[in-house]
């Protein structure tokens, strides 16, 4: 026998992986915002919803004995995928699929209809992930900028890819296209687009029905944001079924567990609860934009559960974020060409709310030239 | 507005997707064993564990609250892995990743570790699921063939390849390598060899230890088996950490849902309840296994909570398959050269067991020649 590894000592050869790909030798991996480990912190950076979740939901995780852990979960999701085809104004099914959290649909998304060195078109800026997600898969993300009001331009609709990431209300800019200009892209463009919907219980309107018009169009949802569900993992995306039939095949084969299909379908039973919650936090979501207007701040009118807060003025958004997060108050900063300028804020509940706008006006007052 | 969609009636053209990629066009996904519906069943076709789970994962699951919910889970499911560390003999988290059960692991060690256009090395007959992820990978399985004992051949330790999965115990033979066979091919292999032990809590020995010598081995376990957590999607993977980092930069941000990762931790923390469980199907295994020789029956001696019972007699052995199912018994039949005399039987309970052998032993009397 070889003399046993002596630990926290891995030979320095490791550092540099003989196994790895080419391919992943430059990426970084996605970084998510920071989950802090102490409680007494105001978290306004991740988008989460302040509010629980539907007490029904409580109850069916409870609910659940040890057979359902035991034997293996239903590998196709049958019961919530007929619900969120009721739900969601479709016929049956095999519209629909169900992912451990939207964001493995989207890579499912890459891995289903884009070959390595295909390329993937987004608007700039958007959600970081996909850059990620397009790396991993070897694919190029094109990135067209969004004008100055981060409006949608002309070169969007003209640039030829083989899926667009089309998000509807984007981040983190809060804007919702228009659905003129929704429909207008999926006519013109020759890939798929998935029009990931993330926020959009908190917007005015949504693009559900398009997938009956499009065959090329994929409508993505989050149960992360308006049903409260972050920790559960749960994402629905839907298209003709066959889009579907392709998703089906490349999914892994028991994707969701036990838990998450009947927690995903006591939400959806449950929709008035989820309604009820995005009602608060859009009131909320109008008080703070007030506020941050009136503290001298650009606030593009948010469709989301979140406000872009642009600021030019004196101390710098990096040194608000930085001076808010010394007193346990968390926002978005990102280091981002665009996006120096600016905090992201998540509507929290008044309480809140008011105690970051308290910080924030001692801070300005305080530091401000 | 163009008139709405007509349901039911998809456009013909459909059928023959326009914006497939040709790699998908031949695969056709995993077939998983068959989840009746009905109660009635006696199922030994799936290979789950007859038993429930530790009374302290049900306690794990029902004490989490809406809060658990609302929020991300830990993107890097630090309290898991350092317990799996703790437990399997290794110095800190960063030697583990976990997974939405083994099968999501599998995936992503493709996609870590495998430029599409690469060969795989497997040995065959294995778990069929290699096959379609290596498809929709792009990257080619090349299998050596077992000997007729179903032993490893020198073929196989001569074949090159990128990544090899190695099972032991395998499946379906049930036959675990030698340790000794398992080491020098670890150290002639020059690639990535995954170790899949998901059955190997039912097995005299492992390799568990074995990444701490080999800068280039992969150690996988799943929940599904031997923790009776089949439901809630729960593996774990063991490496050197310059590996681990690898994995972490690919796998999804979020990938474990909260109750998976609260789940796992209290399973972990209740090991004695699965080695009784384990205890009490090694038992039942050796039992059943008598009788089926008693029977006529060849089964090479398992390792696993299953067995692979080969039978050249009448009736054949997809009949005897095709009977038992008749009154809802559900065993595994293979549809592959090498397996179309066998059988895959679970180890179930004793009662399941017996009740199967009776009728086993009713339809030999009946139907045979």
């Amino acid at each position: 026998m070889p003399a046993p590894l002596r630990f926290g000592s891995v030979p320095r050869k490791h550092s540099k992986m003989k196994y790895e790909r080419t391919l992943l030798r430059e990426v970084k991996g996605y970084v998510p915002g920071e989950q802090p480990r102490c409680s007494k912190v105001i978290k306004l950076n991740t988008n989460e919803n302040p509010y629980p979740p539907s007490p029904k939901v409580l109850e069916a995780l409870q609910s659940l004995g040890p057979e359902a852990l035991r034997k293996y979960p239903d590998p196709v999701a049958l019961a919530l995928r007929e619900t969120c085809a009721e739900r969601y104004g479709y016929p049956a099914a095999d519209w629909i699929i169900a992912g451990n959290g939207m964001d493995e649909l989207l890579a499912l998304a890459l891995r289903t209809f884009v070959d390595p060195g295909d390329t993937v078109l987004a608007a700039d800026p958007t959600y970081s992930l996909y850059e990620v997600l397009c790396a991993l898969h070897g694919a190029t993300l094109q990135y067209v900028d969004l004008g100055p009001r981060w409006q949608l331009t002309e070169a969007f609709f003209q640039t030829p890819a083989r899926l667009c990431f089309f998000t509807r209300p984007n981040a983190p800019t809060g804007i919702a296209a228009s659905r003129e200009e929704v429909e207008r892209f999926c006519a013109v463009f020759d890939g798929i687009v998935v029009i990931d919907e993330a926020y959009v219980d908190f917007a005015d309107d949504n693009c559900m029905d398009l997938p009956k018009r499009f065959e090329n169009v994929i409508v993505m949802r989050t149960f992360s944001k308006s049903f409260s569900l972050a920790g559960m993992r749960l994402g629905v995306a839907v298209a003709q079924p066959p889009i579907i039939r392709e998703f089906l095949k490349t999914k892994d084969s028991y994707n969701m567990n036990a838990v998450a299909l009947a927690v995903g379908l006591a939400a959806l039973q449950d929709y008035g609860h989820m309604e009820a919650n995005v009602a608060r936090v859009r009131a909320t979501r109008t008080r703070l934009r007030d506020a941050l207007v009136e503290l001298g701040f650009d606030v593009p009118p948010s469709q989301t559960n979140f406000l872009l807060a642009q600021w030019q003025g004196q101390p710098s958004a990096k040194a608000l974020f930085e001076a808010l997060k010394r007193q346990n108050i968390l926002v978005r900063y990102f280091d981002l060409p665009r996006l120096r300028d600016a905090l992201r804020i998540t509507v929290g509940t008044d309480d809140e709310c008011d105690a970051f706008l308290a910080a924030l006006r001692t801070l300005l007052q305080a530091l401000g030239g």
